[in-house]
């Protein structure tokens, strides 16, 4: 879905408004308010109308956003409280959409429902980070550089990006904020964040990380396989070697593991490539899990 | 709370009859059934009657309980969903209870009042334990050892104590199993947990982990601080080193990490004894987390 018009319009605008008016002469602790039209914009993309408009205002304004002031009211409360009642409305769903599901892909599956790259997908693909009142310099390049990747994974990246924490983070936020508003009503919460997240992660959509297939294919085809990643720190470079033999590599200079994974994807690609693909078809989640070892050591 | 008479008295019959007459002859798969006193005793304790009785059943049903047959339904799958649920209103409380309470603190209160030795004391103290179904040798055992070390912590040990696992699981499968049965009604939830929770722990009753309150001790006071873990997998002992000196050590086989934290707790009583009381007494979660610096990285 796209955001509507009226909405992408004026927050593309009211960022630096809101930057060169209160900038400089804020007095510690202010908060700019938002207007009553981008209030409204949000309220449309959410398709929730507040009773108490300042949590908007709350859900949306990051810490950095104070700078150089004293910081005052940030997210930060109604995210805790936002992470919360999402992982257990979406825990619900998945235990009532999978009936005889075990708890370790029903873990899964939940998780990638509510991880950082599924809400930071929510965030942009709704154009809710328009509304995001920060000053955090690096961030809004990292948005950007974000939603250019994204269009490479239509439903999840499995660890192959490495999406900004702000963007999940306004979205827990704001979830934070319906749940309050509501009166703590979680089907309230279900509803609105159904629709955001549409389509959800299904068991027939859930990919495998990465690391996790090269290591069951190795395991299933009798390969040694080695993640080399002691040289990342030098030259920011994590390589695969397959029986000795490098066959994957990447380089990414954010994090290590964002490093390992894409890898690992290298990796598995050319193996693929060289061995057809039907040999590197990960197990699904369900097969893999379905008979579980009985646990008799009773801790 | 103590637990009811009549409910301790078949809880403490129960297991043995079960063992006696169903562990050689059940058919794969087969689930002996809970008597129905067994079940309203059960109800008893939680103070909710049930719609749907299998589900006491099913929460109660350890994966070992099928042994040696064919692994039927267990309890994960509740246990999962009761996690999620109690983790939801547990946050909600701690939100609407600290006002102005940061997301460092509020995170521990809610751990706290949700983690693995919180909730394997409400199902000792309210007797949950005696309607287990389990066949695990060791724990039963496990078990007693708990109920007697819990009487030295009156409100929680900050990881002092090693919990065996089910006792947690089963009270989180209880909860799962009322939030399904009251066609997952949160206040429902919230209003039996919090009778099987009481007193729950509060930011007063909240104590520090003793590994941070040993490193914050000893940097406030410009002490070296060293805990040697590397004999532990030869002599199951963890020593704290303070400027070199050892002032703290403890012996634990089952986990590196519970010895950890016995050392680091006897290396604070030591201090605390030398130094006298007042210069090592925590600083409250509140106060430490009052000035959190702002974010500018943006992710």
């Amino acid at each position: 879905m796209e955001s509507p018009p009226h909405a992408t319009a004026s927050a593309d605008e009211m960022p630096s408004i809101w930057k060169e008016q209160h900038a400089q002469d804020a007095p510690p602790g202010f908060v700019p308010p938002m207007g009553p039209g981008e209030v409204a914009a949000v309220e449309s993309l959410l398709g929730y109308e507040f009773r108490d408009k300042a949590l908007v205002e709350e859900a949306l304004t990051h810490g950095s956003f104070y700078y150089p002031y004293r910081p005052g009211v940030t997210y930060e409360r109604l995210e805790y409280l936002g992470d919360a009642v999402l992982t257990c409305v979406v825990s619900r769903e998945v235990f009532l959409t999978y009936g005889q599901l075990q708890p370790g892909p029903l873990t899964r599956l939940r998780a990638a429902n509510v991880d950082k790259e599924k809400l930071a997908r929510v965030a942009v693909v709704h154009g809710l980070h328009h509304f995001l009142r920060h000053k955090a310099p690096n961030l809004d390049g990292q948005i950007t550089d974000f939603i250019e990747e994204l269009s490479m994974y239509p439903i999840h990246s499995n660890g192959l990006l490495d999406p900004p924490k702000v963007l999940c983070d306004v979205v827990e936020s704001l979830i934070g904020a319906i749940y309050c508003d509501s009166n703590f009503n979680q089907e309230i919460v279900w509803q609105v964040f159904q629709k955001l997240a549409d389509p959800l992660i299904s068991l027939e959509t859930l990919g495998k990380h990465p690391v996790s297939e090269l290591f069951e294919f190795c395991q299933k085809t009798r390969r040694g396989v080695k993640i080399v990643k002691d040289e990342w720190d030098k030259n920011l470079t994590v390589e695969v070697l397959i029986d000795g033999e490098m066959v994957g590599r990447a380089t990414y200079a954010q994090k290590k593991e964002i490093a390992q994974n894409r890898a690992a994807k290298a990796a598995l690609d050319k193996l693929k490539e060289t061995l057809g693909q039907s040999q590197t078809e990960p197990m699904s989640a369900e097969v893999s899990e379905q008979f579980n070892k009985i646990d008799l050591t009773g801790s």
